[in-house]
């Protein structure tokens, strides 16, 4: 998507670092040129390649434009990370909580191993180890997810599989957690046995009644 | 398991990158110097502001040693942790399993949020997220923590607690990894709550087999 014309875009009201405009607008069109060219500037070199400039050459957007609104490659990496958050994405319903569960931790492992998309989402990751401004933005991404996935718990003690008062935020982390300690922290291999354990183990302690919080 | 215990201890066989010599000898003072200094920089400036030439004026060491010998910051990092690898660390044994997992999961949370040791520690993890040399240095260190660990896995098996095959590492590795997805992936807060359900948890799961692998 070209986005010439950028400068001109400059009368939108903006928040935050990213500015926002009437959808589908001048600046939302700039906007979403530069998250395509940052998601893949990380795909071919990492947070650690990332720059302004070269996000700016990728995505025809002027690099003045680009300084200005997102500062540098953490705002790059942030604001691609909140777009990702308002999009939606396929919440499994197999009718039993082992099958969403699975399916939960399946979608993780084959996201981040997968050969075109998995480079950008492990290095927005690292992003946020490294940044605290893409930490916030990566927070943000992740807890909505736990949220929309914890819709799988809420039909799960709706069927009456878990007990009720079982927290859904807590169970989905439970079960995606292992995950992310081997591909981010040991850097140890997760193939179908480890997705599909993590997910059982989540299971077995929801069903135990391990994850039923005060609030709900 | 952080970098608790990182002090004393010299005269540990060397390994890698940082040169051997008799135990005890000219050699292990030089490592364990660089060592600690090491591990002060990290302290007060983070991996981000790790230095060969501030870890040999903190450290007294020749800079063109420290360069010949460590290379570079992950370098230095991996040597520090190559060195805490070979360090005892408190196995608890309460009896229970479930005693025994709470002690280490309570141990891996306050181990990172220690005043003292654990801005050490967060950013030694935080060096292996951003460097493979260092990742593989904290491969090794967790790893062998996991080992270690698994022995109350092993003792649980023996009093009848668990099945028979419960893989310990895997047990421990469920138990500690929501902690480390909250301290390093969301930065959400670990507190005492958060770990005694993680450990209960991996309890759950151990008890009805979901860790029986088949090379036990």
């Amino acid at each position: 998507m070209s986005a010439e014309g950028a400068e001109g875009a400059e009368g939108g009201a903006s928040v935050g670092t990213a500015g926002t405009a009437r959808p589908g607008g001048r600046t939302a069109r700039t906007r979403e040129a530069v998250r395509e060219a940052t998601l893949a500037e990380l795909a071919d070199k990492g947070f650690a390649g990332l720059t302004v400039e070269a996000v700016a050459a990728r995505s025809g957007v002027h690099k003045t434009t680009v300084y200005r609104r997102w500062r540098n490659a953490a705002g790059l990496a942030a604001d691609a990370l909140d777009l990702a958050s308002t999009e939606p994405w396929p919440i499994p319903d197999t009718g039993t909580i082992a099958g969403d569960l699975r399916a939960i931790t399946a979608l993780v492992s084959t996201g981040f191993l997968d050969a075109t998309d998995g480079p950008t989402a492990r290095a927005l990751v690292v992003a946020a180890v490294r940044d605290p401004i893409a930490s916030d933005a990566l927070r943000g991404f992740l807890v909505g997810r736990l949220v929309d996935a914890g819709s799988v718990v809420e039909r799960a003690v709706e069927r009456g599989e878990l007990p009720p008062g079982t927290d859904g935020v807590e169970v989905v982390r439970a079960a995606v957690a292992p995950l992310y300690y081997r591909l981010f922290i040991t850097n140890e291999p997760v193939g179908d046995a480890v997705s599909t354990r993590a997910a059982d183990a989540a299971v077995v302690a929801a069903r135990a009644g391990v994850f039923v919080t005060d609030d709900g």
